[in-house]
């Protein structure tokens, strides 16, 4: 049912300065910068495979770094609760419509209104916390353009 | 530097139950499962990736479920502070000396007595949450016998 995780998503309260961070220790490069009024987030997409090391290729692995741009958002919640660190994971999906239909055949919810568009043009669907152990997960069917 | 994502850690306070939910919801594989004392740990890695879907090859990449079996852990304080949830991140690198001296050039602090062995014989080690944005980060130097 997964092609592998997808990224992790970071959540920040300085973008700018954690893209430069995780450029700096990392050596990650950054592949997308947006803003998404719509979900009212800063989003950054940053490469977490080096293209340069010797190892197989695949699936791109992504580190996501997010910042709220609205108090009234799941994130800016997360971030007055926990402060900065990780708050979601995101797998692979081959298509997500099936494996919507498959989770809520085991009672899986899924937050409102998705799946909606992410960024690079995937299609995208996040679980809810309870029916996961806690963990925010997301489902993100690739786009074409990455 | 880093080669992608390798696992995500997740802290659980029932790990067989945990499992079963992952391997249900998600059809992950249970690939591996062992108590390590010295850690104070019960420890399940699940692959992430379905072998039998389409799509490319390349890093494993795992759902690690993580028990604590003593109170006085980093897990342990996790899951009082926060319950169950997405603990950690862990990176693949191709080789983990020198990433750990890169890193400690940019004044990042490695949590004590490592980088140690890990499950599948990797070599790994955790950087201290304060040092990257408060996500506890952990570097894996794959083994060779996943």
């Amino acid at each position: 049912m997964l092609l592998g995780i997808d990224h992790v998503g970071i959540a920040c309260t300085d973008i700018r300065h954690s893209i430069q961070r995780y450029e700096e220790l990392f050596e990650l490069e950054l592949v997308k910068y947006e803003e998404r009024p719509a979900s009212g987030v800063l989003e950054a997409m940053l490469s977490a495979k080096d293209r340069s090391a010797d190892g197989p290729g695949g699936l791109g692995s992504y580190v996501q770094l997010l910042q709220p741009t609205r108090d009234d958002t799941a994130l800016a919640r997360f971030l007055r609760e926990f402060g900065e660190g990780l708050q979601h994971v995101g797998y692979a999906v081959p298509r997500i419509e099936p494996a919507l239909a498959r989770l809520a055949a085991h009672g899986v919810h899924v937050v409102a209104d998705m799946p909606t568009h992410g960024i690079f043009g995937s299609s995208i669907a996040f679980l809810e916390r309870s029916s996961t152990g806690g963990v925010l997960t997301e489902l993100v069917e690739v786009g074409t353009s990455r």
